[in-house]
């Protein structure tokens, strides 16, 4: 048995031993190298631009501007493709921009010799802008007179949409219903990975092949080919180990760019790697979102009525787009319910001229779940009902089917959750000691639920090939096109793929590096889909190639002459005179008697050397084929978190955090927990750390950095435990389901619980900062 | 219709602009260097070897010697493996050598930051020797008495076969038979490709990667695992774009010892790179053989039996040992025929202290085709008659059927061959006019045929392996293990592989990088096979792929509402209203009806996009199957040469030749073409220029360098023409057979009978040298 073990990462001894090959390292010596030059304002139009003298430059091979780019217009977010246009992620993006719509928008690129002579060039190209308002905040973009970022999208809105269940109107307006708001803000905030977004482009044959840190190769060779406007056969992307992706990654930032620069000088390789600074302000971030909720309770503790109001700040361009808004909604919509499904969700996803806003490790969740979580604990606060109590009370009931998704809640995992959450950070003796306190440092427990989708059906398809590959000593090669991007999903498939064969995993090599000419079709990491529709791919492949390995078993044992002759060179064989046709199986890699496991015939390398080499019927046993998941699974769980407040510093110290999850069967339970505790992390950064911050004025992002943008350091984090409860998930092979994304999303609503507990004191925003702790205490009267 | 055209290569581009990367270009730049030291004796044992002063030195990592490597007795030969022992290539090689066999015998590696340093540390390391008297000649080393060089190998003999047809004995002690005899004597030479022998190895999660100039590498991953005593899948054997291979890379050379370097340094990449001194010396080289033939003629000018007794040379080492001298004699049994098939051929395959031979283009045949077509030369002339007259008399007869290999002679293509090559050279015009010269410079032309097999069936097994992806725009990679080896075979597999599928070949994207994790199982480029079993697998693999094309195209058809709804889309698609059902086919890319190719339903591209994307059925079309062949096919052909011979400066100019082959259908004529030319050109270093001279008392190699050891240039060359008979060959899908050899075959021989017709001496010995003519018209009385 493979499943459930704590084996070590099949990737360790190369990532701890540094001789693992990231992009970086495989960039040819002769690189040319790229640049990119980055409006200086925010807004606006570029009048000219003159690179007369950059081009003069020594060292300066080519300069491209935002005059000379073909104009393919092309999406970037990482989603399947549709043919249906009606379905087709935001279509806003061109290479480089005549119309700038950010600080920092890409308006020129140099190719140059070094990163010395492209950086002097840059510095040498001199632009005349229109510059126009610069508008930061969704509230103002929508405002009519507003200017108008992308002509397809008036009021800047580039979607809105608003989903009302149940008699919404009319359950409002029953008689004595305790009526509660709040309104959420978010932070915008970044992923944060250590490798920073690099790619080198060349060309070969007329084709472009890109080497990138990405997390949907076979998806980022679609852009860059929708970019170009070339065949998509004529792209190939390599995507080696990356180091961290996070939703980053789940776009295509500059691949299609460094694609263009590569095809501008003949297909000389050419690198592009950004600074950290431009990780920051030109590639992905966490939307920033602005809810209200609003909810009408029963004198019974019941929803009568919820309203969700959400506000998404989509950044310059679209990327992910509304579907990040939607995520949202959807937490909102199920997570609790109301007596009788009265509800309603209206959500705006607005461009401004802030950065782009894309795919973050819980796809919008993390910033509902705050506003959800705070809200019901606001609640049960003013009724003085316990927060566990009154959240069980309405919580989605066991049973609970979602007709949208198919998702069914079959356990009681959230009580389940809870259960081990209370007992771990003893909740019950803690709510009742830090109940009445006093003086300037003080002390709270608060908890936070949440469930997560596994994977995107039925929003999008879900389809991942696999492909295997028998060696001659029974070790087996899988190849997918789902990725390894420091998760350890290598790891989770050598061991679902030995767990299906028989065989162990160190005899599976998980091919880590995809390259979109040889490997099977995969839509790549992300959507916590890797285990689940990878899984249900591995697990389809790895049948049909133990079918077929059973199969030439069959025959060459019925070949008794062969198979005697062979078996008296290897002694250790068994005697095929015992042999009747019965059926066979493979259990540590050997074929043996389906029967008896213990009746080993030969081992599987004698029979896949047997079975190539024969003269009579030579055989590369592969397989590969595609598995299309057309199913969903919720992922439910809670965080539990005890702080300590100092009320005149504003300082939140995090004393213990415990995540409790069920995400089905641990495939690799301490790799879970490594999910879990990074998770975590994130959601201490989002609960206290970090947002970007803007100058009102020229729009320019100011913190871009890690000295100015504060992530938690490991002097910030508790002792950080995981927990979880194994129901295993009937619609998964090896019954798992999301783990990837969901740690993130509880974290910041339970710091805030505590803080609350501690002081009293409901925060409504996040990062819970001194600055703006300070300003609420005092407001409440507490310093 | 792709096949049958002219097409570019589809790797020009990259190697004519210098960007096709080869195994150096890819070496990372921190690469350790190996270096090996090679003994200064050629016969004896290493007593000791002391390193200590080579250790100190700074920058050497690593010492290895000849009494720290593994004991894992290992082959050498590029051939499939087979689990039958008895059918094992020799097993006398090791990792480095206590016993030295050769001058120049690996007996340490030094392993150093660079090459300086290791050469350095080279110099510095101390050996002792115990030495034996040296033997170069195979009939010396069969004496009673000579030093043995192999334990399992009694009077040095590696094998001894001896076949007789017919009633042999009784056929020569018929009266009246004319007898004749003849002694011909080939040299040792060598291959010449253009890129040293050159590997570079590391070490990634406990496996070893070796990336290696190599024709062959599925089988060099399973030579270096035994080598090195490793599960087979614990190697990875990558092979970029390789400088010429021409037999000498069917063979493990350095690899295994490259793996073992890697392994000493705990998996850091160590790159060892041959200088060309090493190459000659120690890689491999063509057997030099001495043929005996003798022939009993009846007064019909038919053959009474004929007899054949050869030495092969097979220096130090076996590698591919016994069957280049048994390929030898299938040439004398079946090129011409005795009345009742009496006939008896003798081999020997002798070990002697010179360089190991092994496979070189042609494979043994050029030297006995040399003293066959020799011979027969001589025997017509004795008897007056004329040679293609005498030769057509006892020839392989049309219908002839060779029992063992199965191979028919189906057309008359010998006599077709002889056509096209005496129109082109006007033959019987020069014949007439060349009959009676005189004075120092005369003129001749002479003739040589010859046949060849296609493959190695059934002597092994053939079997080859290919996998097809769709892409989404209609362009498919496909994928085997076998070779582009600089022959063309990557144009020839895109244009089979789009003949079948019915799309361009410029949509056919050939992965030429073979990654034994990857890539489907073939043996490599050797045995003239690529296009007959490499051929076989494409056909195989694209009609696997066709079919579920079509099978996706009817699925999509059908449902009436989902084309209709994507057919609307794209306004130039047909109307599926008018689709019933009806049998489909893929023509220039698209998919037509099969009964009307004009009426396109949809192109290829759309149906790959629909396919993929559907929410219904989402497929990533693959397809890959296994090949194997067990049918081998005859390859014929002749070559014409005119030659003027100055006999004072015993110097031989080729004026003329020309070759004409019947390989079956040519899948590209212009790169057929080349193939005849490189082919040709050996043939004339093979018969005027080339050999390896040895010190005999040391055995050292005296002109390992391309200043001594002659090829021809350029001005060396005739003009070179190539003419071809396409008989299509029925066992071939493409009616393919095989080129990729046998231009090398006749050449010699046709030189050697053009001489003899200018000059009335007949030369039994090549090269023919000025050395060698001076003496021979000398003794003739001409000078």
């Amino acid at each position: 048995m493979s499943v459930g073990k704590s084996i070590p990462r099949v990737d360790a001894w190369e990532k701890v031993s540094g001789r693992a090959k990231y992009t970086e390292d495989l960039a040819p010596a002769n690189a040319l190298v790229g640049k990119v030059l980055h409006s200086s304002i925010a807004n606006g139009l570029v009048k000219s631009i003159d690179t007369k003298e950059a081009e003069k430059m020594s060292g300066v091979i080519k300069i491209i501007t935002c005059f000379d780019v073909p104009d393919y217009p092309y999406p970037t977010a990482g989603h399947p493709w549709t043919t249906d246009p009606a379905h087709w992620d935001p279509m806003d993006r061109r290479l480089l921009n005549k119309r700038v719509r950010f600080y920092g928008d890409d308006i020129a690129a140099v190719i140059a010799v070094d990163a010395v002579c492209a950086a002097r060039a840059l510095k040498a190209i001199k632009v005349e802008y229109d510059e126009y308002p610069v508008i930061l905040d969704p509230e103002e973009a929508i405002k009519e007179g507003a200017v108008q970022l992308h002509e397809e999208s008036p009021r800047n809105i580039l979607k809105q949409t608003c989903v009302i269940d149940g008699n919404f109107e009319e359950a409002i307006k029953e008689e004595g219903l305790a009526f509660f708001e709040g309104v959420y803000e978010t932070p915008i905030g970044q992923h944060c990975h250590l490798e920073s977004v690099v790619s080198f482009a060349w060309m070969e044959s007329g084709r472009i092949v890109v080497v990138a840190a990405t997390q949907i190769p076979h998806i980022v060779r679609r852009i860059v080919a929708q970019a170009l406007g070339l065949p998509w056969g004529k792209v190939r992307i390599i995507k080696p180990y990356i180091g961290g992706g996070f939703g980053n990654r789940q776009d295509a930032l500059y691949e299609p760019l460094n694609a263009l620069m590569t095809q501008a000088v003949g297909g000389r390789p050419v690198k592009l790697e950004l600074s950290r600074e431009e990780v920051f302000s030109n590639t992905r971030t966490r939307h920033s979102k602005k809810i209200i909720l609003k909810s009408w309770l029963k004198s019974n503790g019941r929803f009568a009525a919820r309203s969700y109001t959400a506000y998404s700040n989509q950044g310059a361009y679209g990327s992910h787009g509304h579907g990040v808004a939607a995520k949202g909604t959807s937490v909102f919509r199920e997570l609790y319910r109301e007596e009788k499904d009265a509800r309603k969700a209206e959500i705006f996803t607005v461009y401004t001229n802030v950065a782009v806003a894309g795919a973050l490790r819980g796809y919008g969740t993390p910033q509902a779940v705050f506003a959800i979580e705070s809200h019901v604990e606001d609640i049960a606060r003013k009724l003085g009902m316990d927060p566990l109590e009154f959240r069980f009370l309405n919580l989605m009931p066991v049973g609970f089917v979602d007709k949208f998704s198919g998702n069914v809640n079959r356990f009681d995992s959230f009580r389940q959750c809870v259960e081990l959450g209370k007992d771990y950070i003893k909740w019950d003796e803690k709510r009742e000691r830090y109940k009445d306190q006093s003086g300037p440092v003080r002390r709270g427990v608060g908890v936070s639920l949440f469930w997560y989708n596994t994977a995107v059906w039925p929003i999008s398809i879900e389809v991942s090939a696999c492909r295997m590959v028998l060696n001659q000593d029974g070790s087996i090669q899988i190849m997918l096109g789902e990725c390894e991007i420091g998760q350890g999903s290598d790891t989770a498939f050598a061991q679902m793929a030995a767990e299906t064969l028989g065989i162990r995993w160190q005899d599976v090599h998980v091919v880590s590096v995809q390259d979109t000419d040889i490997s099977p079709f995969g839509t790549g990491a992300y959507a916590s889909r890797q285990t689940y529709v990878g899984g249900t791919a591995i697990h389809k492949a790895a049948l049909m190639l133990k079918e077929k390995i059973l199969n030439a078993a069959q025959d060459f044992m019925q070949q008794k002459e062969t198979f005697d002759k062979a078996a008296q060179r290897e002694k250790s064989w068994g005697d095929s005179g015992e042999f009747r046709g019965e059926s066979l199986d493979i259990v540590d890699g050997n074929i043996v008697l389906e029967k008896n496991h213990k009746r080993v015939l030969m081992s599987l390398a004698s029979l896949a050397t047997e079975t190539l080499y024969s003269a009579e019927n030579s055989q590369h046993i592969t397989s590969e084929t595609t598995a299309q998941v057309k199913s969903n699974a919720y992922s439910f769980g809670c965080c539990f978190a005890e702080v300590e407040v100092d009320l005149p510093l504003g300082k939140i110290k995090v004393l213990d955090m415990v995540n409790c999850h069920d995400c089905g069967k641990l495939i690799n339970p301490l790799l879970a927990a490594g999910q879990v505790h990074g998770g975590m992390s994130m959601a201490i950064g989002l609960g206290i750390y970090e947002q970007f911050i803007y100058d009102s004025k020229t729009g320019k992002l100011l913190n871009g950095n890690f000295l100015d943008y504060k992530i938690p350091t490991i002097l910030d984090h508790p002792r950080l435990e995981a927990r979880f409860v194994e129901n295993p998930e009937p619609t998964s092979p090896y019954g798992t389901k999301a783990l990837g994304e969901p740690p993130t999303v509880p974290g910041a609503a339970a710091i805030r619980n505590a803080v609350l507990q501690a002081t009293g004191v409901a925060i409504n925003k996040i990062p819970m900062t001194p600055h703006l702790l300070f300003s609420e205490f005092k407001a409440a009267g507490l310093i």
